[in-house]
């Protein structure tokens, strides 16, 4: 999975081989070939094991107060202040993703995603709503709203230049849940 | 440019070939072949055209009212209800999309692209804030929400099956415009 990680960091979606992969695997690359027929299988468990570590970590280390949680959630969500691999490792999700329309396993992972992401920030509001410091919105609504927004931001992240550009338009999605859900003390 | 877009429609940007394209077209196929080098070249070209394209819709029949002008443009670059080959049209456009990092002739094209969307919708506010209905908000940081919304929505649309999820982010991005943008009369 590392080995995985750097050829596609290195040489993203479609430059990546099972070759390139090979390259980065310090055991036998035999070992490699005989596990999987292409690239395109290999990438399908990758994308799985991502989705393991994603959903572990949202859930890891969660802030009680349903206010903190979503806090919480966006900043891992939209990391500020990624480092060049980080960028590139963005990048060929990206590119994967686009793929996914035409590839029923990759596309039955990211639906998993979405779902994960889009049920973890419903609850979250939900609770906010329960708990008297939300208000009372359509949860499922705001949450695919959060959800297209943060995907939107991703994408601008790796093709601009400019991470002023990102800080206010996360500083803007901050804004957005203040007035939109928060109430005030 | 009917031969390229009827090519990216069926085929998707990965499958599409010189030789698709000049299959979709009726008209001499070495005049193809004269002009391009190889597919890419084709649609940098292709992408060029369709920008001029988007840039003069953004601009034809805009109503005089900013807050009109605003709606008027959502709809334009969130159209609900697309049929098939829409869909697949854009799902094409997301995949070059995820290519341009790597391409400098994509990139620049999508670049202008982010340009014009970002620059019309801020001068759009910024009218609206000078004519007293619109609020005060920072409209160059509010112009790049909407941007990024507006394309992570347009990738969920290519991926989700269910109209109604696209409907109804599409109903949150009225609600935002108009709670954080309009002044109530």
């Amino acid at each position: 999975m590392t080995a995985t990680y750097r050829a596609l960091c290195a040489h993203g979606y479609a430059g990546t081989s099972i070759s390139r992969i090979a390259e980065e695997f310090p055991k036998s690359k035999s070992l490699l070939y005989y596990h999987y027929e292409d690239k395109d299988e290999l990438l399908a468990d990758f994308l799985g094991f991502l989705l393991d570590q994603l959903e572990a970590e949202l859930e890891a280390d969660t802030p009680d107060g349903p206010e903190e949680r979503l806090d919480d959630f966006l900043d891992k969500l939209v990391p500020t202040g990624m480092d060049e691999e980080h960028l590139q490792f963005f990048q060929a999700l990206i590119e994967m993703r686009a793929q996914a329309p035409h590839d029923e396993t990759f596309r039955r992972q990211f639906d998993r995603t979405d779902d994960v992401i889009v049920a973890t920030l419903t609850e979250t509001i939900e609770a906010g709503i329960e708990q008297g410091v939300f208000r009372r919105v359509e949860a499922t609504q705001t949450a695919e709203f959060i959800h297209a927004m943060v995907y939107g931001m991703l994408v601008r992240s790796v093709l601009v230049d400019d991470e002023a550009v990102l800080e206010s338009t996360r500083e803007e999605l901050d804004n957005y849940v203040d007035r939109h859900l928060r109430i005030e003390a």
